[in-house]
């Protein structure tokens, strides 16, 4: 395993829902860190076409693939892709599991192999977002120890991979940690509602911002987040939308920044990572050592009432 | 239940021993807010005292009081000036349960009437913090069906108290939260070791503030963090100690910084809180609503190996 490695995300604007043009764009910047020497890429949510959860429509489940098969274009892309490069690549894919299930799927792949899957455990529902119509939850499989928030492994190390509204949650940061993630991964896709005045978009960005760099900070590990950028009209032609806010990031297990993009245009960003750093982080600020695992059963309770 | 109110935190330097005159200073402070038309007053970790766990010394332990009978002296002070004031009072004590079992303790006081105690259930331990020395951990009485996090009941709502080393347990924020909390209380003695260079300092002071800011966002409730600030030497007249680092904030359900005290210098910080809003930020950002409560049991474990 390699302690030291660049590490990349990739922040993109999504114009329409050509898979295959919009994949070549996508390669085109992973293909572009890999020659900068980047080990690890990591992709933002539903990259292959806009966000397509701004309305509830049943055609735009044709969107999905399954993971393998002759329909599994995307796996297959992305997978010569990472094989051809040698590197490890988080992507966030539709999954077809069946007529009917669906999930918002993350698939990593370490070279030329399929290393493992995550799936979005917290689905999302507010306006704009109708996620709970698309995604069937992350199993939690009684026959998966992890229950379902299992890191995956690469020669990188153990990667965490949460996706989107899973970052609000420290629960699901803390379960990878306590499984052995040495980075969190986040793909994303979250912006403005233009309606919004700017005092609230601000605290709502930060807000983002901090949850995450939070889980780094708890857990001592570093956190990748790639999040899309730019507007995207909502397919109502209701004059609505969103406004993706960027603000991708790579920050350090103490959650300081090593890396942070602007809000309003694509980019690529790129920081070093240590792994051997967590275990410094670890010695001297050693929350898990003292973690009172005698006392929090109740978070397993909706409210404790 | 008052839904709007002006809630604060008193930021000292605590210059020696004499818990009468280390009380005087406190509740000039406190009485300079009650004229403001303060509600709330949250003080910082330990204000009787200097923080004395930079060394592990049994006569210690004679600063340590009951809760209760004729040696609760300064239970006997606060709860006297919180009754004449007619405020919420959040204060930070050494109790000496029984001979050989102390606890660092949050004593609230609603006007004159005791209402309730907190017990730091997270003990640290690092070079200058020897606190596993002095304080047992915090109950989880299998009585207690809160396992000991549990929301003090004043006129201005439920309290959460949470002790220093507690603020970096998510899971503490969370139980707390879900128990019904709705403020966050943080009595804190947090500092520099001044042999850090200045980027790690910057770090750790980062990483302090921002861990706390998440669980308002996290849970979207108020958080009140009192620290102390300057200088403080170790008895151990060994050149080393202690520069407490400030930095008090109030912080509302989106973790927006609402008042935040410097590094080095006493102040007090009002902020006008009003209930109500928490309501509004989980209608919005409804994190409760969607938690996998079936798949976070492995959080009762040290560790998923």
């Amino acid at each position: 395993m390699n302690n030291t490695f660049k590490a990349a995300c990739i922040q993109q604007s999504v114009a329409n829902n050509d898979k295959a043009q919009n994949h070549a764009h996508t390669a085109q910047a992973i293909r572009d860190l890999a020659n900068q020497g980047v080990k690890l890429v990591v992709l933002q949510e539903l990259h292959s076409t806009q966000y397509f959860c701004q309305t509830e429509d049943t055609d735009v489940f044709d969107f999905a693939e399954p993971l393998a098969g002759d329909e599994a274009h995307s796996v297959q892309f992305f997978q010569a892709l990472a094989g051809e490069l040698d590197i490890v690549l988080v992507t966030s894919l539709f999954e077809k599991r069946a007529a009917g299930v669906y999930h918002n799927t993350s698939v990593v792949f370490d070279g030329d192999k399929l290393a493992g899957k995550f799936r979005k455990m917290h689905i999302p529902d507010d306006p704009g977002f109708y996620e709970k119509f698309y995604f069937t939850p992350g199993d939690n499989d009684p026959d998966d120890a992890f229950n379902g928030f299992k890191p995956i492994e690469t020669r990188l190390g153990k990667i965490g991979v949460l996706i989107c509204w899973d970052q609000w949650y420290p629960e699901a940061a803390r379960l990878m940690a306590l499984a052995g993630a040495d980075i969190l991964c986040y793909p994303t896709a979250i912006g403005w509602d233009i309606n919004d005045d700017k005092a609230e978009q601000t605290r709502q960005k930060n807000a983002w911002t901090m949850i995450q760099q939070s889980h780094a900070v708890a857990n001592g590990v570093y956190v990748i987040s790639a999040n899309r950028v730019g507007w995207e009209a909502s397919p109502e032609g209701n004059g609505l939308g969103i406004q993706f806010w960027g603000g991708s990031f790579i920050a350090g297990p103490q959650g300081e920044m090593l890396a942070h993009a602007d809000d309003d245009k694509e980019q690529n960003l790129i920081a070093e990572i240590d792994i051997k750093r967590s275990e410094d982080v670890r010695r001297i600020w050693p929350y898990l050592r003292d973690r009172r695992v005698d006392a929090y059963q109740h978070i397993n309770k909706r409210l404790i009432d």
